[in-house]
């Protein structure tokens, strides 16, 4: 038994905060919630002095990949995937991300380090798993590093096939019943926490097009809700964002981004009305106007248009419910030189995909887009576990929840950038050595030479 | 007044063929088609002996594209577009295509050559135009010659604009109503005959890919029809196909191509019950048999795989209503040797677009796939004139119709290869001087150097 | 006959200015330039006031590129590069440059226009043109802008022949003796008025190696200097270098430039002890900076190193003799926004290379590096005229020279932005309409979209 | 001691065969060859009957690439590329090759199979290495496989530190004093054993160029001499072989290849009079037929275009000292379905550079051209053992030398195709277990799927 006193508690309900609480954590458990006044202070109890500080629930990042990369490191660490995956769960837990819901990557290797952590064999954030978008192939396919004729078709597909898992991009050529019986196979046999499939082209030049028609998407849902699983779809444009909605999907992901054409009225009307969780990658100011300057045609224009930017102020202005998303990979020195991405960051700031710091700049960038303190803090805990169908065990400070909290110096509420502040994170009851994470740096040991 | 005498008429209508038919012409129509031994001969008419010979309704090809360019010539016969395309349909003319439906090509010139041809102010196939294939861009965008970064966008832009006529790419992103809208600014001005969209992506790798959401595809043909225009669709998948269908097309253009996957049954059946007019690219066992040699890779597996070869062959078995499409082109010794081209018919025999010859090929083709002669020539003829709503006035030679004839050497019906032995073709009413034809040799001249 | 009065004249010879000077011209021919207390001003003489102005040499450019044209402007524009090449010699004169050095372009547009001007027909600066780099290939060429598979052979034979004329890429396959032969029908035929040859590759991968053998490159020296021609080679490399001065060519272009390593103090020792005129590209600290800052890496490696920066310093330190060289071209608003040219000078300033603009900068650049200001005026006068034969025509404000002046508001001895306070313009005697040109503004005209 | 009785030796010296020889061999080194008439049989001596066949010296390859694996494998086998090695080295072996010199390859795994081999630990042909070719880079280099955005700078570095070993392409800036003193610190700490350097670029669209100049190519060879070592230079043009030559190089590397040009009489008056040694790849008119009928542009105009198969022809007439030469590597399944190698063999037959086959077209293919069949064989031993200074040691059946051996079933020169019927291969005074090579089959294992 453990008991976090004397802080300010937001506990993620929306509730005002209470003063000078005691949060008892039994095992990995919250067990009550209280003022100090109220008294029970359990004997024996570890204490863990929050006087003064701010206690709030772990956050939740609503889409990571925590295995990105190019094409010479998925050869150079072939076979020990785990390795970055770890690395990067570590860098997540670091500054207070308590779970991440990776939504593209290697099946084996995710699950194995999900596991691992799980079961306490390893420290890291909470993994919850999707393996491939379905419809999309591997990562040195067309979706993401064609690789032109530098690479055999064996090695092709003997490493896109770690992630395709029988549901890649061949999907599109088939009937929706065939789909549904490969998407079935897939739910039922690969162990993953939740679907996520492609509604539109993932590649810059396919962001236009569509990948399954109507019927298909309806399947791939109806597919996923039999097993139990929660479904997400990519989309980038108006059409591809209305299908999903209809198909039945359960969080629009990066819903916010409809390319060359703002978000209609009448999708925008649609999902506050049905208050369908947002995946939005809502962007910093700062990041928008470095964009504006150095950034290139691409990201001017399609990537990280006013456009975009746009649909974001107006969810947010309706009231729409937000969920943390980064998209964010470990950006680290071999990655950020690559010659495949250092071109498409040169001269940007703020980057919103970055693991371990992106989470900070959404919840700036959304508050800069005029959310409430308050629905800033519920989007990055509550309400993307409500999403992902997890309330019962994450989200809120509350008893009978998993004890996943973090500690911060100052009042997150009264400046976005306390989340920074972190005095102390803690996950199933556990306090993480932060200090010591991560265990192995490696994707982001800082190198010498 | 002309007559056509002594020669077997196959008119086209499916009936058993005339012998010793007497076909008089009076202006550009057919005035009556009787057996000689029936008798009225008028008087003072010029006679066109036939006898001996075989009398065919005029080829009408279901799929052409006069206008094809690379890079290079677009800019160099830029303002000057009416040349090759008026002899393409003197090419064509020339083979006893007496009318050609261009399914994709510049908006300007195409008009221009069609109305100078309906006037009689040039010789060649008479033309009916699409113009821009809806939701496609113009040819030196990338869903045609992608090109990198040697040509700038202003050049881009002007060239492709003279194509899209603002029914390009862009249309992928917006709602079905702003496409409605701008499909039916295209019908109502731009003088087209018939609308073809994009139900999928046109490049090869993006033949999986969808282009229109089913809603909008509704609107481009409720739009079409809502103008009396027929309306068909690029499809190159079992979805794409099958959502054109449920769009309300009235033609299916390459709907025999379904990429990595067979023609569902299902498909097939609707196909074959509501006599869907399919313009099916079927090619001669040769030219099979060279791309299993000789053919690339992508065109081993995708472009002319054993899947489309199949559906060809189901599709004639069960009976479904074919018309001759040959996707032709200009395929002289500038365009054989330009090197975005010539790497991908290398070694590859019966080249199945090649304008002026390929419709043989064609004809050949589906009588080796199993359909029966008579059948192939209605599908040359009568079967396009009334899947593009023109029956009244073409597809067989009837009275009242348009006296556009062929005349052959030697029965078609006996054998395919009988329809290269043209001894005379008649447009409108008059004799063709194929000779002449084209009257400025360009694009088909050989070149001596 | 004009007189000029009332001028400090700076004559170019490196004497002290004349002040109160007056300079009588005859035809096109400079009479004489004295003080004004000496006396003689001739009767009915036309008066160009100078008063409290500075009268300078016309400036000269040792390298110029009249005719820079990408992939689709050489299609758009062909038949008619000399309009580009006018508005470009239109462009210089303006800026004071009254005589330019084509060191490679179209060979018959730029005798024409060269011809046009020398017969009064045009405005515009004089030009004396090389025609082909001897060794390297058209625009179309892999050592330009290498078309990959867009534009047909013919095409790339049509255009690059205009630029090669006998003596392109394949003379790097031949024998010296073969090379010869080559080499002295061009200089003997085509009009040419100064020989240029590559000494080492010219695309950036290939600036490492070298294209002739010693021995073909004193064969192509010889060839010029029978002919009576000056001869100056392409270098980018310590060795390149150091075969061109061996083989006895007389201007060394853009010698300053060394690739990776810093030029050999014995090449130095060289160049300075016999007097070799070095056409060196120098930049300003401005454009330096930007390099580091924005610059690809290749920009900062390679073409704009700090080594190339260091050789410019110390051959101005060490008294070389430079050449004022701009390589420069048209930079209008359609190259300026050419895919192929954009991205390399993203964010860069004081563009070395932008006709009627960068000799400023270039003036400005070597009296940063140390130059003395009398010497940077003779760099951009006298010793240009000097090393490529022309001195007793050009390069001074003599008796008996051609009468080609600059009048400055200002002193350009005081500070080299003077350079830029011109006056007035007077070409061979004539008063140049400055404000009437470019007479056609095509390249140079700011578009309005 | 060991005895091959009856057989006919073909001793490599020229002289004619022995029939019903005896060769002695004590340990690994030739004692005796004698008629048997003449009597001699020591005690005790392991006989081999080779009675009715014939005994050649083993062949020797001049040029080999033991290790060429395009960018994937390179990182999939990083750090155990001595495996591939090992299998090349026992697939030449197993074929009669019983020394090779690999003339281009990375320096560490080849000099441990070359010791392997020495020291008895492994079995394969005899190794000589050159490790890099001075002045190319690795294979992950322009001159190579030039990678794009695919892999990063530090895995290219990583790479191609591996083969450069301090001599790759950055010696083309230096200078011939700073080339000198890289050439010598690699002769002297490498191991390698012997010198190849490159006289022209490497990429096809480089070999029209020159790397070093005459000055720093005659410090390259001064270098090897003083260290003791032959030196050859890769030349692909008439320039850069005469610049070889006259820099005083011991060996002309596929010296037959002069591109676009033919070599000229006085350079082969040069070679034959000097008895220059040539490795020329020699190839069989089969394919210089299926080069004509399906090889790449590239392929027939330069690669194998007639004039190297004439340069061939006239080294052979003239009497040049020719010497086999492959330029063989492992082209097993996966390398021959990979894409960068796949599309330039397609339709090929006899492919000269196959490690364990070419041999044989190359005797055969020699002969083809004129070459006397004794000649062929001397080209093929002693010839390539006395270039490199090997003859004390290797290339012919004498007393003293190694006994390097392989048995024939038939005359090889009555048809050169009896190369091929080896009954058995001695090395070093070992018979070979040819059943058993390779060892552990890998790049050249026929895979299943």
């Amino acid at each position: 038994v453990k008991v976090v006193t004397g802080g300010t508690v937001i506990d993620g309900t929306g509730a005002a905060p209470i003063t000078d609480a005691v949060v008892v954590v039994d095992g990995d458990r919250v067990r009550s919630v209280t003022r100090a006044a109220e008294g029970v202070l359990p004997q024996d109890a570890e204490v863990v002095d929050a006087t003064g500080r701010y206690v709030i629930p772990g956050l939740i990042d609503a889409n990571v990949h925590l295995c990105v990369l190019p094409p010479d490191l998925l050869l150079e660490y072939e076979g020990r995937y785990a390795e970055p995956i770890e690395e990067a769960a570590q860098v997540t837990l670091r500054a207070g991300v308590t779970t991440v819901f990776d939504t593209w990557g290697p099946l084996e290797p995710l699950r194995t380090v999900r596991d691992r952590i799980r079961r306490g064999q390893a420290v890291g954030s909470r993994i919850f798993l999707a393996g491939n978008i379905i419809g999309l192939g591997g990562p040195l396919s067309s979706d993401f590093w064609p690789p032109g004729d530098l690479l055999g078709q064996d090695t092709l597909d003997r490493i896109n096939r770690q992630w395709e898992q029988g549901v890649g991009q061949d999907l599109l050529w088939l009937t929706p019943e065939d789909v549904r019986r490969r998407v079935r196979t897939y739910v039922e046999r690969s162990g993953i926490d939740f679907v996520k499939y492609a509604a539109s082209g993932h590649k810059s030049s396919e962001m236009r097009l569509i990948t399954f028609s109507e019927r298909t998407q309806r399947a791939i849902v109806e597919e996923a809700h039999r097993a139990g699983l929660t479904v997400q779809a990519h989309t980038t444009s108006v059409e591809s964002l209305r299908m999903e909605i209809e198909a039945g999907a359960d969080i629009l992901q990066h819903g916010d981004f409809t390319g060359l054409a703002p978000m209609p009225d009448e999708t925008l009307t649609h999902i506050v009305d049905r208050a369908l969780p947002v995946a939005a990658i809502v962007c910093t100011a700062r990041f928008q106007a470095s964009v504006e300057r150095h950034g290139s045609e691409l990201m001017r224009t399609l990537l990280h248009s006013k456009i975009k930017d746009d649909n974001d102020r107006r969810l947010i202005e309706r009231g729409a419910r937000l969920l943390l998303t980064t998209d964010g990979w470990l950006f680290g020195p071999r990655l950020r030189a690559h010659p495949s991405i250092a071109a498409n960051w040169k001269g940007l700031e703020d980057h919103p995909s970055r693991l371990g710091e992106s989470h900070f700049l959404w919840l700036q960038a959304v508050v800069e887009h005029g959310m409430a303190p308050m629905d800033a803090l519920l989007s990055a805990t509550r309400n993307v576990a409500e999403a992902y169908g997890q309330a019962a065990e994450l989200g809120t400070i509350e008893p009978g929840k998993r004890a996943d909290l973090v500690i911060l110096d100052a009042d997150p509420l009264a400046d976005t950038r306390n989340y920074r502040s972190i005095a102390g994170v803690m996950k199933d009851g556990v306090l993480v050595d932060r200090g010591a994470l991560p265990v192995r740096p490696d994707m982001t040991a800082e190198t010498t030479t």
